[in-house]
């Protein structure tokens, strides 16, 4: 309830920044350019609407953050409106390199445009945020902005290390559960980590407060990452019945599938004969649920989720956004689908 | 004299600073990724050496400017690593957009890895520019090292809105002169106007002073591109005779094509009808100059070089610093190939 009704504050705020921001892009004779990341974003085009655009979890964790630990959440709306420009602008690449024609159900903007125009559209995207995080000067101090700066950067290095872990993976013969951490750590923790940690250091909270709030970002979103592997093998069969949609059809390198050839058993015996058909992947979803895949993934879920929870504890949040970031922190983490 | 003399002492703090930059994108298992960027620098693998190198004129002209305006030129080292940064990281996404093989004799990044993982190592090099543009703080005022990383960010976003011109007028029909100034503006001239102004902004010089290393720069980047225009098409076949290279083979958006197009004449119309051949490129290169193609060029051309020249003399260079930029400046704008 809480939640709601701040969310009903901050993500019009988030949103006002976001398309400032994008509308910005356009240059003399480069209205275009702004489109393209209008698109994405939702705004504009075919499909465009409330289901086309992402939740904004990102800016949301950054403002309430920001409030929870004492600050003016309008003062953490440059590193929110900034943190979720990184998020955007790091999809747009991932389509490309994941070839990837849909999110969300629209074409992606490679596919809309090309390839040419995505990658330029998706670093016009990622320079925006780079200028935006300079804006919160405008609210605090000159310090505390260069720190934010420097903890917005620090995260994207690690998305483009955890990328090329991911990217280098496909041509990798072996692999294991100890090559699952360095990824997911850069690709999903490392952005949650700073939403959090840029929240903190807003509100100018404590050394061991803001190392508390980033350690609960960076468990947030590896149990969150943990559970979507779970889902994307026994949530998809048992919830959706829809096979084809199983990571082992896509082949991903979810934990689950890591730790099946880690044993070196049967599921290892039969991923490395090639692709998992979706006629198939109800059976082999079992053999590597025999194969200890499932408990083993489910303890590593249950382990990050009493770390993201006790961090949370840790660094006392207060007043109704400290209760408003629990019951985000609850409804990321006990989600089913 | 002065410059070279000058040169063999920045220089090598520029590699150093760009080496230790590159250095650290090398995360957990990640190695790989800082080895495709020290490729792209030409520091390792098939190639590497002095001539796979750039010639660091943009770093150069920031720490020139800064030591010309009364500054230390040490304390312009992160900012003219992290132009270098941003100029190479807009090469390896430009190689892929334009579907190069090949850069200064070696294969592009996305040709000896693939499009993926290219365009997550551009990515990587862009955010190690931002990283590195924040050190500026070792040496000058947070103040300063904020302003500084707003111009290089600018700059930046007028490369992508460039970027998306030149890109946009592959399948326009109806080109002319006018859509060739806001492109060259953003791909080329913006860069070199952020680092002038950089350099300035870091010796702390008056708004006056750095307006006018900023139109020096900007000057400069222009009068630079419309002469290397000017060789692109009789440049080639007076000295090299090499008309396979020409321009007007490669289909290059340049100055006097674009020139020509305007006119809607004999040039017009070959144009218009399909690719232009190796064997008729010296023809052409002819109905373009009986145009006034090459008059016209070589106008905006010297009109240019006294703006950047005047541009420099009203910012006052003071030193040895500020004869070696005029040497940079007369090298740049009098070369002949």
């Amino acid at each position: 309830m809480t939640l709601e009704k701040l969310s009903q504050t901050y993500i019009p705020a988030i949103e006002n920044g976001l398309q400032n921001a994008v509308a910005s892009a356009a240059g003399e004779g480069a209205h275009e350019l702004s489109s393209m990341l209008a698109y994405h974003m939702g705004w504009e085009g075919e499909g465009a609407g409330p289901a086309a655009r992402g939740k904004r979890i990102r800016p949301l964790l950054v403002l309430l953050t920001t409030a929870a630990a004492g600050g003016a959440w309008q003062a953490a709306i440059p590193a929110g409106v900034a943190v979720e420009l990184v998020h955007n602008f790091s999809l747009i690449h991932d389509d490309i390199e994941d070839n990837s024609p849909l999110r969300r159900g629209r074409l992606t903007v490679w596919k809309k445009w090309n390839v040419a125009h995505a990658i330029n559209a998706g670093d016009s995207m990622f320079t925006l945020a780079h200028l935006e995080i300079l804006r919160t000067q405008e609210m605090a101090s000159l310090d505390v902005t260069l720190q934010a700066a420097q903890v917005l950067h620090r995260a994207c290095l690690h998305l483009t290390q955890g990328q090329y872990l991911d990217l280098s993976y496909e041509n990798r013969q072996e692999l294991g559960q100890a090559d699952y951490w360095p990824m997911v750590n850069g690709k999903t923790a490392s952005l949650l980590a700073a939403c959090t940690e840029l929240g903190a250091l807003i509100a100018q909270a404590d050394p061991a407060t803001r190392q508390s709030y980033r350690q609960f970002g960076q468990s947030l979103g590896l149990a969150f990452q943990v559970q979507d592997d779970l889902l994307g093998i026994w949530g998809q069969l048992e919830l959706t019945g829809k096979s084809a949609e199983s990571d082992l059809v896509a082949g991903k390198k979810s934990l689950p599938i890591l730790y099946g050839l880690s044993q070196q058993g049967k599921f290892y015996q039969r991923w490395t004969q090639g692709p998992i058909r979706a006629d198939e992947a109800s059976e082999i979803a079992r053999v590597l649920e025999d194969e200890g895949g499932r408990d083993e993934t489910q303890r590593h879920a249950d382990r990050l989720t009493r770390q993201a929870l006790q961090a949370l504890e840790d660094a006392k949040p207060s007043g109704e956004a400290g209760a408003a970031l629990r019951e985000l922190a609850d409804l990321l983490l006990k989600r089913q689908a």
